[in-house]
């Protein structure tokens, strides 16, 4: 084993992800350089990690996780994302918290193999409506043959891991914690399918607890692994729109879900959209063309229906217009609105009688059912009647 | 009366609204000279007029109109809404049907007195939850002075012109009928309360019926009143698209109101946000900053209400989010994941204390119900334990 893997196992549990201090003092000493400096007890970091050098044991760690079927992927290993290396270059309005030391993995899914993949993230309190979105989105991302990426959490994460599997996909999911634990612990089962069909990831060693700061380093995890972010449903506030910070940061494709204006778990995602940080999408379709190579996956765009109108001539469609609307009328007043000579106007509607359009009436004519013009009934009082 | 009033008045029975060869003859030969080759029967349009020109009594059509309260205003008048003659720069591939030869009113406000009126427009087979974000926007554009502009269909246009009366603002409504007439006849009721409070307008003259034709073209007088159109609901193939075309090209501001994607009757504005060609706006004051002079309607963005946990000093703010979630640490523990020395770590948890935020438990620390950090249990299973 590499002194550098070493070093970088034992900093992963010594210091804390993403940790502006560290992030500077590695890129100063180096990664065995540092971790001289701590556990020489030269204080760099002082008194703060005492504690928890007092108690290091790295190889020991290692194989206890190796027994686990936890792997430790380091830069310049086989499996390393350099992906996420694009997190080195974040500036500090985005939050620079640098690249990963290293990734404690758990799961037969390689991380070099998630090419194209698409994280799909939004609020623990979500709503029916985006958990069925993101479920949706998360099937087709995953029927397009890439992973979907996400934090495992309560509401649309979960939703999404789930579309992914049910639609036997890849699947990534990153923790706050160490990947033999799972947080929620509702997610038990799931996260175990993950790992058993896909991968989970985490920056932090095994064993480790989540905190707050650590689901804030995690969210860069998620953006730096994927080729663009989705946010399905988000308030305000909610933590999925550091994910999309981190996206926006990292200059991946942002997008975002709609709904109703009166949800509040919309609100976060429509104001990313209205202030072009991020682009509407609607379906994993959508999500496909944004994210997809030039023409690789574009859609057709969704049409209406083709209507029996579409199909007629342009002098039949004139003349149906201007059959009025729930009242008969007479060729000639037929042919004035529509434009267009009075005999001509008769053969088209006689040929759209035939068709279905138009029937007569009396002396005129009047719109049939199918005519496609689905207008409600006319008032009355024709004081001036053409 | 002038020959101009006359020409227009007669015209506007004896020609389709919009229809472009007429257009282009009264570009040629002006209002009076066209009318002059239709009625000469020198056949400029040939026998399609003929019936209509054989019943003309113009003089007549004013009287009537008069009486029942309607008025017809012309270029050059000084109620005419110079916003309109816009129309004449469209270019055929925004359907290019010029300019209304003239505009048939009937209501107490001057279409001079629309400033700044914004159309609310949408899907005639609309959802509740469509029609109450119209009525909602309706009201609001109401309460800031402006006037809202609609045509008085079913579903969003009704709830639009509601939420404006409903808030005591002006409203006009924009008929593909004669403005004595009431399409839908449901709407009679209201129809006459906007000709009471507002203003109903029509290209066409009092008495005709409304035909899909005179629906398309109608819908571009309803862009062409306004500063900015919105679309709150719209399949992909509803006639609402066809104004919020005429707002693009008239290079007015084009809005549109998200909605569930689930829902076809959003589908239509989705497309156009996506493509770039509608802003996103989620209330009337979304819609009041687009439309807006600058800075005269600049909103607050909505944020988050601020939290007690906002309101801490930043050492005290990350000693909180050390303190693991659902679970007791040390204060070396919680010193070492916050990165501040054990002495300060101590002082800020027992500040935290006394704010709620954390409380003693054993020989450590626990978040409190306060810390804001609304994270569900974690799981067990802590070989690791930091």
């Amino acid at each position: 084993m590499t002194d550098e893997r070493i070093a970088r196992a034992a900093l992963t549990r010594l210091v804390e992800p993403g940790e502006p201090r560290v992030v500077r003092l590695v890129a100063q000493l180096g990664v065995t350089g540092l971790l001289a400096e701590l556990t020489d007890e030269l204080g760099a970091l002082g008194e703060e990690v005492a504690g928890r050098a007092a108690r290091l044991d790295v190889e020991r760690d290692l194989e206890r996780a190796a027994r686990l079927g936890i792997r430790f992927v380091i830069p310049g290993d086989d499996e390393w994302p350099t992906c996420v290396d694009d997190l080195a270059h974040l500036s500090d309005e985005h939050r620079y918290r640098g690249a990963p030391l290293g990734l404690w993995v758990r799961g037969p899914l390689r991380l070099t193999d998630l090419a194209g993949a698409v994280a799909v993230v939004g609020s623990r309190d979500s709503t029916t409506y985006g958990e069925a979105v993101a479920r949706e989105i998360g099937a087709g991302v995953a029927r397009a043959g890439r992973c979907v990426v996400s934090g495992a959490a309560f509401g649309i994460d979960q939703a999404a891991h789930r579309g992914a599997l049910a639609a036997d996909g890849s699947t990534v999911a990153v923790l706050a914690c160490g990947v033999d634990r799972a947080y929620p612990s509702a997610h038990r089962e799931l996260i175990d399918l993950i790992a058993k069909r896909g991968a989970v990831v985490s920056e932090v060693p095994p064993g480790t607890a989540p905190t707050r700061l650590r689901f804030l380093s995690r969210n860069r995890i998620i953006a730096a692994l994927s080729t663009g972010t989705v946010v399905v449903e988000a308030a305000v506030r909610s933590g999925a729109l550091s994910t999309a910070t981190y996206a926006v940061g990292l200059s991946r494709p942002l997008m975002g879900v709609p709904g109703p204006v009166t949800s509040a778990q919309s609100e976060g995602v429509h104001q990313r959209i209205t202030r072009g940080a991020a682009s509407l999408v609607t379906c994993a379709a959508d999500v496909l063309e944004v994210v997809g190579a030039a023409g690789e996956h574009l859609q057709a765009h969704k049409r209406a229906p083709e209507t029996p109108r579409d199909r007629l001539a342009s002098i039949e469609r004139r003349v149906l217009e201007a059959v009025p609307v729930r009242r008969s009328a007479g060729v000639e007043a037929i042919a004035a609105t529509a434009g267009v000579a009075v005999d001509r106007a008769r053969r088209a509607l006689s040929g759209l009688s035939e068709q279905g359009f138009v029937t007569a009436a009396g002396s005129g004519w009047r719109l049939e059912g199918r005519s496609g013009l689905d207008l409600p009934e006319i008032g009355d009082g024709d004081a001036y009647d053409r």
